[in-house]
């Protein structure tokens, strides 16, 4: 060992997130790439995925990694999986929904956009109404946790309509696969995308396509690109267990650890207690300073929470970031278009003690900057 | 400290490669993605990179990193950088040429391909004479290292007669940049990529792309995808040190302290001589062993050599890796298209003291199979 890292600030983010020491420890290896110990690993984490979306290769689901942040599975889902000629329905109430947008008009897709407020969830009448209206959409897009506001939306009640109007179902599960119940097949959901480093709590690396096999299959054809080809990147681990190009070797044993971790906790259920109870205890701590969050807690999920700035002169966003970051607590901006806010998240290697902690010191924050 | 890892098996590859404890251990934190420290580790990593390529951002310089494998640094660029309605000159002798015109071909660039045998360098003449003919050609590419057989392409000659006419100049340095000496600027090369996990002896995880600053503002809306769009990677990480999507944190950490190890190994020239010598041994021993090069030893690199197929009946490559395999060597297989060959690499953290135990399994494994 050289010298010891020293302590790291913990991430009250929604990513890079705090993980465990043994989850970091398993990237102390390097594998080859065609090692049977590494193509073994792959195969366990694909087949963990699986398990975690309540399905199997056997119920005709497969899973896929794809090399790079969140952003690049979504993209790999939308220009490999949507057909041409055909449009997209992308339900937006945040800015990770017009994100979506973004990238099909990018790959030329056009795009029927569906906006709701940021603090309200879509409407599924809304959404069927258009599904009836249009036979030209092919596809409906929506983000489960919006990670925008922490709002979760209904993907299990879109996913009724969607299906039930033969449209192929794409869903955003970035911030909350693995601590929040998804159940893929029965929700209707063709194509899933989320991140090593959300509630599996691996480290950043990765992103992860959850899919149907027949609709995997359908999509022959439409890759728009080559490193995010999605049907071609599956039938690479397919063929031999083998990525097409060079696997982040370190990041997946990291994220095979973070996965045994996961059942050690009790699986999504498990997880999903432990971070109920951080932000239950955020939440209550928050109110006690003063705080008000910007959803109603009806639609609040556990998993991220935007708090408005007080309404007090001495307050900045800067200067509170700042000195509590000085305090060795690491916080968020907000991202909602029409509020003042911050954001807090609850997930990651985080305890109700760690939230105490970070109260603790936004007490002395607001106290040192003069704020009531 | 949970149970110590398993002692890896040595990697004789072009990568995932062996590194050093001190590079892996560097992963042992969780920095956030706006962390002041994060974010001066990435400044430090793109000025490092620069300085190995013997240019500055006050000549006129950028580095620029990108998510995933190498594969998609080649496709960031040829995604954003090549012109519409322009050609590419594709110089083609081995699969990773190859695969370049591939990239371009899906991105619906017209691609002219000038394909030389596996064993031979491109004639710098014919380049000349193609693009005096065709004024549609706007980009040439090449690669450096062709990792399919180890041959050394003549950048400098080619990138002068590039310059001369007035193209873009890209290069695919992926496994030769750090151990082989690039003049960026004097050779006239607007694009080179290389890949964190290569000769710099990083993790696997990120590519990065260094370019002339005034090339890549030309690239201004040719951006064909959002995840691998370098102009505005470049923009992200110009604006506020940071990357668009969530970076992978870990593997760039181990990557600045790879840099470090670089620099104290005495830079390009110090990995240089210790990858020539692991070569040189390589050769000599396996010349011994009856062994002969699939290359003339005058295009020959030092970073991964082809070796043909013994002619024996008892030898096949499937047995032959799975004994080596066993003994704890992992060498990889052959890719050159018209003779049978496997390849031994002799980058990564390897000592000309790793490459004499792999000779001697070699010739044990020789010796169980009943060859020679």
């Amino acid at each position: 060992m050289t010298d010891p890292a020293p302590p790291d600030k913990p991430l009250f983010t929604p990513g890079p997130l705090t993980t465990s020491r043994s989850v970091k420890e398993a990237m102390l290896r390097d594998l080859g790439s065609r090692d049977s110990a590494f193509v073994d690993t792959v195969r366990q984490v694909r087949d963990g995925l699986l398990s975690l979306a309540g399905v199997s290769t056997d119920d005709g689901y497969e899973a896929i990694l794809v090399q790079g942040a969140g952003t690049f599975g979504l993209e790999a889902v939308i220009s490999s999986a949507l057909p041409p000629k055909k449009k997209l329905l992308a339900v937006i109430n945040g800015a990770y929904g017009e994100r979506i947008a973004t990238i099909a008009e990018v790959h030329d897709v056009e795009v029927v956009k569906l906006c709701f407020a940021e603090n309200t969830t879509p409407e599924v009448g809304e959404i069927e109404r258009l599904l009836d209206e249009d036979p030209t959409i092919a596809t409906v897009a929506v983000v489960h946790c919006e990670t925008t506001t922490g709002i979760m939306n209904p993907v299990h009640a879109i996913g009724r309509v969607v299906s039930a109007s033969g449209r192929t179902f794409f869903v955003d599960s970035m911030s909350a696969f693995g601590a929040i119940d998804v159940d893929v097949a029965t929700w209707g959901i063709d194509f899933l995308v989320s991140s090593a480093n959300k509630c599996i709590e691996g480290v950043p690396g990765f992103s992860f396509v959850i899919c149907r096999r027949e609709a995997l299959l359908a999509t022959k054809g439409w890759g728009r690109t080559v490193s995010l080809d999605l049907l071609a990147q599956w039938k690479g681990l397919e063929a031999n267990g083998q990525f097409r190009f060079t696997p982040p070797t370190h990041a997946i044993l990291a994220f095979h650890q973070a996965l045994q971790e996961l059942n050690a906790e009790g699986g999504v259920e498990g997880r999903s207690t432990r971070y109920r109870e951080n932000h239950v205890a955020l939440v209550q701590g928050m109110r006690a300073l003063g705080f008000q969050e910007y959803l109603p807690s009806d639609v609040q999920g556990p998993i991220i929470t935007s708090f408005l700035y007080p309404d007090h002169d001495a307050f900045t966003f800067e200067e509170f970031y700042e000195r509590l970051n000085n305090r060795g607590f690491v916080i968020y901006p907000g991202k909602v278009t029409q509020a003042n806010c911050f954001r807090i998240g609850t997930i990651g290697r985080l305890y109700p003690d760690d939230i105490g902690r970070l109260l603790a010191a936004i007490e002395a924050t607001l106290s040192d900057m003069g704020v009531r």
